[in-house]
């Protein structure tokens, strides 16, 4: 099996790291490298989740000689406090973003800033939702969707409205075990009340209260954020774009955008094609205005405009190391406070724009749906007037780079299956077409690869190694986050990369002309993964857990991420894990996330800290998947 | 000035405790003493709040040789982020408490388990928020109260609703500083989003979030918990009661109950008043049944039924080591865990009653509201058959307790005050006459002083030393919760202890018929002291931070403490905390408490670990705001 002569290396990656690394020397600025070996060994209590600082006579800490903290919390107890705030936090971020989303599509209008571009979806979910649409203005139904939407949030009564999008089995498991959210603020609430000093210091009771807090997030919070996103900036298409640090271009003006909610970089993007700034930039000696984007924030607009991807989480810092950004605006999530003291060793400008990422050193510039296209134009003309002010001295920009095809939401994914479906026989708009080639055995089955990266283990590689071996294995992949920008930075999303794969999956893989790893969005997207396995099972006719679809976070490390997992188990799917949860001091949490929910959704971890082991086990999770239905 | 002969010295509790301990050494059972001990020293990186654990990449630790977690965070980002979540934490513990109540509101009806005792309360709270009550059944207009509190947790527009009850200057500065709350859930929930990897860094937006999630604390979940008990089991009154170990009886049946929700100990009371359990309690030997509170559930039915208070946080160990405790029943907060095993080794059951709080080792019975009146019959009837189970070899009560004059909320004061007012000259319904008191220094002041205790410092002393050298200096006091309870078993709250008043605060407690120290019921009733404080304000035309009233937590010890003295801090008034915050390895979160709040709320902290230095502390405070007005 030959493999593709472009395919970028990990160790290719790790060069051009080094290289930056050298002028980080050179302007004496530190690097997240450098600070993981000044946190090097990390607190052991902490790793292993049994310290405690939810009250003031502590922190406590567990030890064969100290079993329980002072109130008498043993570490099942702490471990699994610990665990489900992380659940809490998590499911706050995700959620809270998809609440800024909302009001943007409550404050949108014809002739403001944020119109309603998909049309179609919104009248989709109003239908769905019961909201009238008949001879109604687009704009009205917009805002009474967003209004039931925000509903989900605080509603005081009954239930949430996405997880009766989940399969029939679904819905009656997640009633008669009692974790169908009631809201999403609630849920958090809760959560945070019952890890209270002196509340639940039962870690089953607490699994159960992590498990109905993160279905809010993946069937409430970040459900939402997707839908409403697509229905204002448009579902996403297929794109052929480029990834890595190549995309920064030494003689135009570098804007990179970074985070995850798009409402900024959006609009940044439309700014920037203005052609008064790009006149305005050219007037300035350079060749024009080039936006660029950075974790989840680059896969929202890839998939949106085709704008092209810096790199991911550990990534955002060898982007300023270039020396060539005249300008990065973040806006929530995952920003490394380290950007404001690193760009100010370049001309770099260092934008915050949300009051909910408010960093010391930065020029915060407070973004408001009511002034965002004169506040994105301003700071690109502030952008482009910095472009004189680089320092060739310190400018590097390594030219790796790799073509990319990227934007596979459902709706795409079922437009591609459509393709090879014969219409005069076969029903359209199905996963049929995918089902049975599993069924066939020319596929597998499929893997959700998602996640952040982390320097915990060898940045990337894990993604890399367990991406190529499934694929190898005629298993598909979907992949968003930090793991889809890996998979861009490496190649693996051009589609040549059919080269790596088994027979089946490069048949597939040309039959339905996709890359074998299908680009599906940003981190918050992970519930467009829910609603592609559910369809697939529906359409099956068994239930989620019952499909070969496994998920897989190789590298994973924020807290949304540990909230991704829960509602990933909830759905009934394992989730296969490179980076321990925090819970090892107890034995019974360790049971609990492993086996433990397995008895409540049918699904649980597998942990595995060896990349290659991690792939051995997910490939025996998905055989066994198979021979359970007799495939 | 004598000393009233009854004042139960500390030494006198610790005798008590060492006593109980001996019976802990005999039945082979650890208190939290042996675990303070074996948890001793604390983590200093968590003492200091220079601990992140809110990602995988850490856990991360400040030191001087590693200035930055891995993300570039700071001892002052960590240590803000750690103390907001304290905030977040602390409110959703109360504001769910107080949700859980509105339920029950929700759900009272004249022929359930649950009625509306305060009808005309509940009138006025409809007539604030413009429900009509014109010819309408009591339930209807309670329902809708109970809808409309409820909003105040995720209504999506708008605004809370009890921050409108402050004074005009707070409210303006409450928004032109931007922290008046959205809704609770909402602002818990935007507080875990800024505190999650990659947002927030900066010390001052998350303290000013901190205070926004504390006001609608304390403007929002607690107010709305006092208010919503108050209408549901009437408004407290004085009584007589008794208070400290000794309340517990060698020949009855005794059934504790300990927490914070009275929705289940008032069903308690009730049942244990039935004839026929009595009766059935008599069949058994028992001379009847003995039903006593600790803790924040004690204030609750002590204010409104008089039921004797066991003690409070520290002592609930305490309790069960009498030997003579046939059952505790346990809802909300505070609970020790340790419960389970300590009641194992005496013949008490312990019963938990809620899902937020699920303890392994207890029995759980899920209380309801439809259903609570025969739950809690079946409880009593268990105590009772439980009784003949005792063990007269572990058994031993220390005659211990006080006599206590308990239940001022502000409308038993008001109600005292218009005693001594000539209502033919004078307006009745205000504050005139203490602060003519206070005008003219026969009164210097008063200080609030509340929350828990904690073996941190020497459990107890710091309240007494400041009770009693605040009385002495004619300084009224008011209190509640730990501290509150820790005033009872002191004797404190006899009339009597008068006559360890200065001449001043005597002659007030001799013409007002009162003792020095006002118990105004749990932590959650703190409200009632944010009202009390902006009623007094109000009557004297300025501002709540200019009235030489402040807080004081001489031994705070949980979350909800932390948010409370947020907003405590946010509604203008100085906290004196005996224990430090854990920031202390931020020298700019140290500011920011002390001094940076100040410039935003016109209060701050005031920190002192030497109760005889913060006694020193809060007396030049008051004297301080007595110059600045002018008397």
């Amino acid at each position: 099996m030959a493999e593709p002569l472009n395919i970028t290396t990990i160790e290719q990656m790790e060069a051009d790291t080094a290289r930056l690394k050298e002028t980080a020397c050179q302007v004496c600025a530190e690097t997240w490298e450098d600070r993981v070996k000044a946190q090097t060994p990390h607190c052991k209590f902490g790793e292993d989740g049994v310290c405690c600082k939810n009250c003031s006579m502590g922190p406590c800490r567990i030890t064969p000689k100290a079993p329980r903290g002072i109130c008498g919390a043993d570490a099942h107890a702490i471990a699994a406090r610990n665990y489900v705030r992380t659940v809490a936090a998590g499911t706050s971020a995700h959620s809270d973003h998809a609440r800024e989303i909302l009001h943007v599509l409550h404050s949108a209008s014809r002739d403001g800033n944020y119109q309603i571009r998909d049309e179609l979806k919104l009248i989709r979910l109003a239908e769905e939702w019961g909201v009238p649409t008949e001879g109604r203005d687009i704009y009205d139904i917009g805002h009474e969707v967003a209004e039931l939407g925000l509903e989900e949030f605080g509603k005081a009564f009954g239930e949430m409205r996405f997880p009766s999008r989940a399969t029939e089995e679904r819905q009656k498991l997640w009633r008669s075990e009692d974790i169908w959210p009631r809201a999403i603020d609630r849920e958090v609430v809760t959560t945070m009340h019952m890890t209270h000093m002196g509340n639940s210091a039962d870690a089953e009771a607490l699994i159960r209260q992590g498990l109905r807090t993160s279905i809010s997030n993946g069937w409430g919070g970040s459900m939402l954020g997707t839908e409403i996103t697509d229905i204002l900036f448009g579902t996403p298409t297929v794109w052929t774009t480029e990834g890595n640090l190549g995309v920064l271009e030494a003689d135009m003006v570098n804007l990179v955008v970074h985070g995850h909610d798009p409402a900024f970089s959006e609009m940044l993007v439309t700014a920037c094609e203005d052609r008064e700034l790009v006149e305005y930039a050219r007037s300035k000696g350079a060749k024009g205005i080039n936006v660029v984007g950075l974790c989840c924030t680059a896969n929202e607009i890839a998939m949106r405009h085709g704008v092209r991807m810096a790199g991911n989480f550990l990534q955002q810092e060898n982007v300023v190391l270039t020396g060539a950004v005249e300008m990065m605006c973040v806006d929530v999530q995952c920003i490394f406070p380290a950007l404001a003291s690193l760009t100010q060793c370049f001309h770099t400008k260092f934008v915050t724009s949300s009051p909910i990422a408010r960093i010391p050193g930065s020029q915060y510039v407070e973004f408001k749906p009511e002034t965002a296209l004169e506040q994105a134009k301003m700071l690109a003309r502030e952008a482009i007037d910095n472009y004189e002010n680089r320092d060739a001295s310190k400018m590097y920009i390594p030219p790796t780079k790799q073509t990319a095809t990227v934007g596979y939401p459902t709706e795409q994914i079922i437009k591609h299956l459509d393709n090879v479906t014969n219409s005069h026989v076969e029903v359209t708009g199905s996963y049929r077409p995918v089902i049975d080639a599993v069924k066939a055995g020319v596929l597998r089955g499929a893997v959700a690869i998602v996640g952040c990266n982390n320097p915990r283990v060898r940045p990337d590689f894990s993604h890399f190694e367990i991406m190529k071996e499934l694929i190898e294995n005629d298993i598909l992949i979907v992949a968003t986050g930090c793991a889809a920008q890996m998979a861009t930075k490496a190649g693996l999303l051009n589609k040549d990369a059919k080269n790596m794969c088994g027979d089946g999956l490069r048949r597939v893989c040309e039959l339905v002309d996709i890359p074998p790893i299908l680009h599906m969005g940003a981190c918050v997207d992970i519930s467009r993964m829910m609603l592609l396995a559910t369809g697939i099972a529906r359409d099956w006719g068994v239930d989620t857990t019952q499909i070969p679809v496994v998920g897989c976070a190789p590298e994973w490390m924020s807290e949304k991420a540990v909230s991704i997992a829960n509602y990933v188990v909830s759905t009934g799917i394992d989730v296969y894990l490179g980076i321990e949860p925090q819970v090892k001091g107890s034995s019974q949490m360790m049971e609990l996330i492993t086996d433990g929910t397995r008895k409540i959704t049918g699904a649980g971890f597998i942990i595995n800290t060896d990349p290659h082991q991690l792939v051995k086990n997910i490939i025996d999770g998905i055989e066994a998947k198979r021979a359970a239905l007799g495939i």
